[in-house]
């Protein structure tokens, strides 16, 4: 065991402060990962505030962690000392089940151990986030970190990066697909970036007039006033596919009319009931809607490879570890561009 | 022109009475048809009593034509006087635009001419349906019965048949497919019988016990009861696809729960809005929600083609015209097994 700094809350809606726990002794598959940079993503501030009710306290928060190797057990063949790598969401699933042996990890049958506030699958320990020095992991879920990649910027990619990837996959975006990014946050910024980089032409649709030169800047074609009935009239059926990366309960209906035939529209942000779906917007033009979560993590690494060799890059503000519950108000206020990266060495000094 | 003798509604909620229009000359790509036999479709009641607003009186329904030819325009090279011949829930579409090229005329992006309650594209007329002694439709829009597909169990595979003939094709139903029918009424019992012929593994979902029968008895392999949460438990991610249709506004979740990863529920009933969607049961298995309408004339003619060949057929009661407000009545009630069918010979004695 070893003891190791952290930030983190005692209870909900306290601030993080910080904080001291144990990390597991090496596992025969485990890597031990010195903590450079740690995203911050919403998911983080939902559980720190035990929003969903589901918390376990002390919450140590940050899934988007990049690092290097410091300690490796005697089986891990992949990885050595010093190496550049990450971990995402997850630290650990069955990897028997039909799901895992398919590689898609986040639908593991028997359930998913979350980063964070999650439930070790040997010891039954409470896991604890990238808000800390160090962190422990099984060999199967750490990744590389590919040598062009700036380290800065890799953290972001491990959550909002994947959650868009997936589905950009899954649906073949590419050259000639007519896209469509609702919401420009975190992910949505991450999706106009990754989609032009794939080749499609991409339409960011948004509320805020002002989002018009930021979505423009990122790289997207055009530009969709959802407020302007005649706009969005002029885009019914223009669209393939439709990231709609609203995080919060919402009314589809408006974005479904932009659907051409089988246009799909994928939900990455609202894990809540909807508004009701109205059933002929989506006979007509047999349009669907789907979820999505994170991806495997082989498709994680390929998200990682492809934003190296594309010098693909989330847009990030640094910050240190002591500004984090500033952070937090800001996200709940929208207020950053597009993603808040902790510089870890900061708790060093705390 | 023609005199056509026909039942109809002159007004909303009023019964269907005989009543006489006229049916068009023959234009140069138009084939006469003489109806023996047309499906009575929900749709048909709710346009006679104008339930969505839109019904222009006198009102003729009936989209489920079967019947022979009689005379046919001098451009028409497909069929001759004699044919045996089917007509389904369109008579025109503009044929020009992508959905037409592609034979997905039901999405036309000019629109679709309905068989009944259109409005025909060249005189603008009102179209009348196939509760009538003859009809005239455009040779692109005339199917063909093939030689052992029995005329009296052929017009309900044109509206409730290829509704769901759609859905099973598109998503490649057949061996190994774990196929969840929702609902067993016109459009259920279809799917039923349409998916074992396809080799599919079928499941009834039912909210009634006593359906469990007739649900083996079309061929299902498994009978789930929504109403038991034992049951329904057991059957999480039970499911590749699920064809859903409830032709009513209802609660798609304790469904969406049975598919597996990338699992589809299909609506082929609910045109109206839906109770409110869990956007986490979507995330949850990447599982998706589409609608889907009828399908294209080339699909409608396969259908024709596969339930001759395989010899599956709607269960239907035979009625006589004069029985049709009783019909509509019992249709409303649920009580019928599955499809009533309209004998057009007792019209003539009208």
């Amino acid at each position: 065991m070893t003891n190791c700094l952290c930030y983190g809350a005692h209870e909900a809606r306290a601030d993080l402060t910080p904080l001291r726990i144990e990390r597991r002794a090496l596992r025969d598959d485990d890597v031990a990962i010195d903590i450079a940079y740690c995203g911050v993503c919403h998911t983080d501030v939902h559980f720190a505030h035990n929003d969903w009710g589901s918390t376990v306290f002390p919450c140590v928060p940050g899934h988007e962690i990049v690092g290097h190797v410091t300690a490796v057990g005697r089986a891990v063949s992949r990885y050595k000392v010093g190496d550049r790598v990450a971990v995402g969401c997850l630290v650990d699933s069955c990897q028997q089940c039909a799901a895992c042996e398919a590689g898609e990890e986040p639908h593991c049958q028997h359930g998913t151990t979350p980063t964070y506030n999650g439930r070790d699958r040997v010891s039954g320990a409470n896991t604890h986030g990238g808000y800390s020095q160090h962190i422990v992991v099984r060999e199967k879920f750490v990744l590389r970190v590919p040598q062009h990649l700036d380290l800065r910027f890799t953290g972001p990619l491990l959550c909002a990066g994947i959650t868009v990837w997936s589905p950009l996959r899954e649906h073949n975006v590419g050259e000639g697909t007519r896209l469509a990014v609702v919401g420009l946050g975190g992910l949505g910024h991450m999706a106009v970036k990754l989609a032009v980089a794939l080749g499609a032409e991409v339409t960011v649709v948004t509320t805020s007039p002002g989002k018009a030169d930021d979505a423009r800047a990122l790289g997207a074609h055009h530009v969709l006033l959802s407020t302007d009935p005649q706009a969005m009239a002029g885009a019914v059926n223009a669209f393939d596919l439709i990231l709609d990366t609203i995080p919060r309960k919402h009314n589809v209906n408006p974005y479904l009319m932009l659907l051409g035939r089988h246009g799909k529209l994928v939900l990455v942000g609202a894990l809540e009931p909807l508004e009701p779906i109205h059933g002929a917007l989506l006979a007509r033009n047999n349009r669907s809607i789907s979820g999505s979560l994170i991806g495997g993590l082989a498709q994680t690494q390929e998200l990682l490879d492809f934003c190296a060799e594309r010098q693909v890059l989330p847009q990030c503000e640094m910050i240190d570890i002591q500004d984090i519950n500033t952070a937090f108000e800001r996200m709940e206020r929208n207020d950053v561009k597009y993603r808040f990266v902790i510089d870890m060495a900061s708790l060093n000094g705390a």
